[in-house]
């Protein structure tokens, strides 16, 4: 079982953004998780972890729903 | 700054019930948390935390996303 984290940044107005990726992740792959959190950033933040590990980054890739899923799959399916 | 838990029943069906209630409470106190985690359970839990302490328990009370906003509400604001 995995834990998930989303940091997004509060003040850019990116909470719907996450919201939609936390529903997705859920949707997908509730059966595999422990919890998933919704974590308060700034400075235009976003970034998925799944324990801990950085499996998204704004920085470095634009923001896809289905591929962000994709990204986490790996990390979940077959624990 | 607060955490805050929303333990729900995922073979219950209620994530979308766990959403529309992380999604209120965020809109109204993501400036005085640092995080928001769905917990996954089952057996029909519903149970909202702040820091640990249990606000708002569906075994309790029914499930009104406006109550569970107001029980919220003092403790986190004004921290």
């Amino acid at each position: 079982m995995s834990t998930i984290e989303i940091e997004y940044c509060v003040p850019c107005g990116f909470l719907d953004r996450a919201l939609t990726v936390e529903e997705a992740i859920c949707r997908q792959f509730a059966d595999q998780l422990d919890r998933i959190s919704l974590v308060m950033g700034d400075h235009g933040v976003f970034i998925v972890r799944v324990d801990d590990e950085v499996v998204f980054d704004k920085a470095d890739d634009p923001l896809d729903v289905d591929d962000i899923v994709r990204r986490v799959r790996p990390y979940v399916v077959g624990r």
